[in-house]
């Protein structure tokens, strides 16, 4: 059975894969699982169809016959149990790995996307060169202890597998700001993580579906 | 092997049990696993040997002889999946809820994150006023979506499961605050999830340490 995700039908972010639907498109490359999309609007997000599925009224969705899952970690988890290549066989060294979706997704995206956000969406407002400080600050520590954990090492446990492809997609969000640029192996294992095949063909199915859209 | 996790050796909440080893300590009380804590000082928290457990410097963290895990979410995972009791059997009902750790972690706790925290520490803040504004309504349409999803429900998956665990532990968080009151449903949701003797257990132990250490 052909699995079914859920995507903008206009990203927001225009087609720099910033969605989350991206890291899902990742995985389901990096297995080689086919698959399809429904796009949705803004407007069908929020509608009874799309909440049934998703009570939060969001992006992205995966369907597997009748079995419905969201959260981009539960989808990316489950992919990883079922297909070889994004979890080592080992169960602590599989544990280990999960983790990191984890702390991706609960330590470092939420100080990141914070700052991220209060660039794009609070820059009129009075308090926010002040509380930009603050922010920055706070990613800063994350992205120091993150860069110290890695250290010379290509990816965070061994081989590459789906705690990386949850890292890297968190960290990419950076990449229109110059941050990175002071971690530079972290600056150098998103680059790594953007240059696998996999994440390639789900970047520019991604772009592909944007540009369609913005031409039409 | 009794499992021996980590835990602030006074909790900054007082003993409110809304640090992150309360949900860890909850989930071994559920499964009647016993465990071990080691007590880390703020400093002790940012020092190597912690650091080499934790790369972030928090707490929890969980080992099991040379096997060590962080991330309260990887965490609570590991023991659904290695004790009986918090997960369905039928795999799919199992991965949608495990769907809800990351729901809760991902999608409620970083608004309400942003909420409680802003309260506590940006109030003498010139922008706090006009911020939180924004960040209640903001946590307001996350709670009023899981208000939906909920419905008469017990659960959000039928039985109680490491979802719910995670969930009402993230919500506990809003004790402070009156804002649960206008989700009357939500509000039972959580009070069910205190009333289970497991959780009574987990709340007395992290209580008995913070009266203990702040009379020593």
């Amino acid at each position: 059975m052909i699995p079914l995700i859920t995507a903008f039908a206009l990203s927001p972010d225009q087609g720099k894969g910033l969605a989350r639907d991206a890291r899902v498109r990742w995985a389901l490359e990096e297995v080689g699982q086919p698959y399809d999309v429904r796009f949705l609007s803004f407007q069908a997000m929020k509608e009874p169809a799309h909440m049934a599925l998703h009570p939060f009224g969001q992006i992205p969705t995966y369907e597997e016959g009748d079995f419905v899952l969201f959260e981009s970690g539960a989808i990316l988890l489950h992919l990883a149990e079922h297909h070889a290549g994004l979890l080592p066989d080992e169960a602590n060294a599989r544990m280990r790995c999960i983790g990191w979706i984890f702390a991706a997704l609960n330590t470092v995206e939420p100080p990141l996307v914070e700052y991220t956000m209060a660039r794009l969406f609070e820059r009129d407002k009075p308090w926010y060169e002040a509380r930009n400080v603050m922010l920055e600050d706070r990613l800063r520590v994350r992205l120091r202890q993150l860069s110290e954990r890695l250290g010379d090492a290509q990816w965070l446990e061994g081989e590459f597998s789906v705690g990386d492809l949850m890292m890297v997609s968190v960290l990419l969000r950076l990449r229109s700001s110059c941050i990175l640029n002071d971690y530079p192996n972290l600056a150098g294992y998103v680059a790594r993580g953007e240059a696998r095949p996999a994440y390639q063909r789900a970047f520019e199915a991604q772009l592909a579906v944007f540009l369609a859209a913005s031409k039409g």
